[in-house]
């Protein structure tokens, strides 16, 4: 499985989620799978890039833009079970993207 | 210094640059960090975000497209000097994107 999510033509979405973390890691780890999980059921769901060292990008990848509305739509219980993203986030951006087009290698 | 780029009122563009890194260090740190510089010496600069832990994921952000293509442009011999990317990346993506809507917070 490469690290690189492998995405279709252009154009598609992307969410872009830039965030630093706060020391409080209850439940934090169980939340994040679960927007994973929740992302990868959703129709429309493309695949997804993470890493984290001090800061964090998650970047989702999307058919469009109903999909990632949906997805917003069944994730947020998650942060008002636990008085929202404050909890674990000291500061976040998201950005919801038109991908326009792409380009790239991968060695085999 | 915020590591989240601080970034304007949409729209603008974001480069989402995914890679994953070959063993060979030669002249990396120095062609990242000239990458960056060249980029912050550009009208259009935005800002930019990056982090990598075996999964590298750096986004820039730009005003518009000529922007990025005028960086584009720039940026080109650093890698034709070291006989393409794949000396650095074992497989990259870049995806161009327009950036639609963003939110977040800051806690202070």
């Amino acid at each position: 499985m490469s690290l690189i999510a492998e995405t279709p033509e252009p154009p598609y979405y992307a969410v872009i989620f830039s965030s630093l973390r706060t020391d409080d890691a209850e439940g934090y780890a169980e939340m994040s799978a679960r927007m994973l999980e929740l992302a990868a059921q959703q129709p429309g769901y493309l695949g997804h890039e993470s890493v984290r060292d001090g800061l964090g990008i998650t970047v989702s990848y999307w058919e469009s833009p109903e999909a990632i509305r949906n997805w917003k739509k069944n994730t947020e219980h998650l942060f008002v079970q636990q008085q929202g993203r404050s909890k674990w986030y000291s500061a976040y951006k998201t950005r919801v993207c038109k991908v326009e087009r792409d380009y790239g290698f991968e060695t085999l």
